[in-house]
């Protein structure tokens, strides 16, 4: 699909984005309302964290693996978690 | 509504319920679940914590204060987490 | 004790605090980052959360249920989880 | 360092371990109890989730990227959280 969101990159049949927060606790905490936004999605992201560091990947596993319109609603939802913190 | 879910006290129109862990380490991971299908649900507990008890009180608010059907499918839902795990 | 920590109040031998953010999943993301305070201090909160809402008690129920440094401590670091996300 | 803390492997100068849970739910619980310890320890992981796969890698970067008594310490409590939910 074409229609990437602002701010998430798509290759490899996926999108990415990567996220910096102040320290560790600031990273889990946003990695928890993630988490709370996947369980309402009923899906879940591929990521990893490493400090102050998280790194998200959404791909459809169900659907072969390809960008679909699930994983452009989650990447909307994940960005607007920043934009009302900011 | 007559059918209180198995664990769970009816009383001053909410469902109670008390939660005991081995330590705050469990009964904040516990409440990590019971958030995540709070957002799944889109309803939400009134509850507290004082170290490795968790008490849970579920009522809807927007339906003047009373038990719902909502009530009652999140608390079997959150029954279903400590059933799960034991 | 006397020196209060700003925003807190002090009455019944604790201290107390209220906290209201834009919606569920902020408190929750806030209860985390104070849970994670709570281990790293071996000092846990009072605390009860409803939606937005989150309200939280400091005292050293092992001191008698006073009000001891180990909360005053723990009061700053929680209010600092503010100042820093502001 | 020569004690490779059991159920852990280590190579590439970091301990690994990858835990499999029931769903995603009971994946991000552990994860947040791990979020815990590494904040009360001052020691965080390398991490990453996948549904209900957490794969964790221990090293100690300040200390040029090796596994040093911290990382031991942080395998040994993250074990020991596998062993309390038995």
């Amino acid at each position: 699909m074409s229609n990437t969101p602002e701010g998430w990159q798509q290759r490899d049949n996926a999108l990415h984005r990567e996220f910096d927060f102040a320290d560790f606790s600031a990273a889990f905490a946003f990695m928890t309302r993630v988490a709370m936004l996947a369980e309402r999605h009923g899906h879940h992201p591929d990521w990893s964290n490493s400090w102050n560091r998280v790194r998200i990947s959404l791909c459809s596993h169900d659907a072969g693996g390809v960008v679909t319109q699930r994983d452009i609603d989650l990447a909307h939802d994940i960005s607007a978690l920043l934009d009302a913190a900011s």
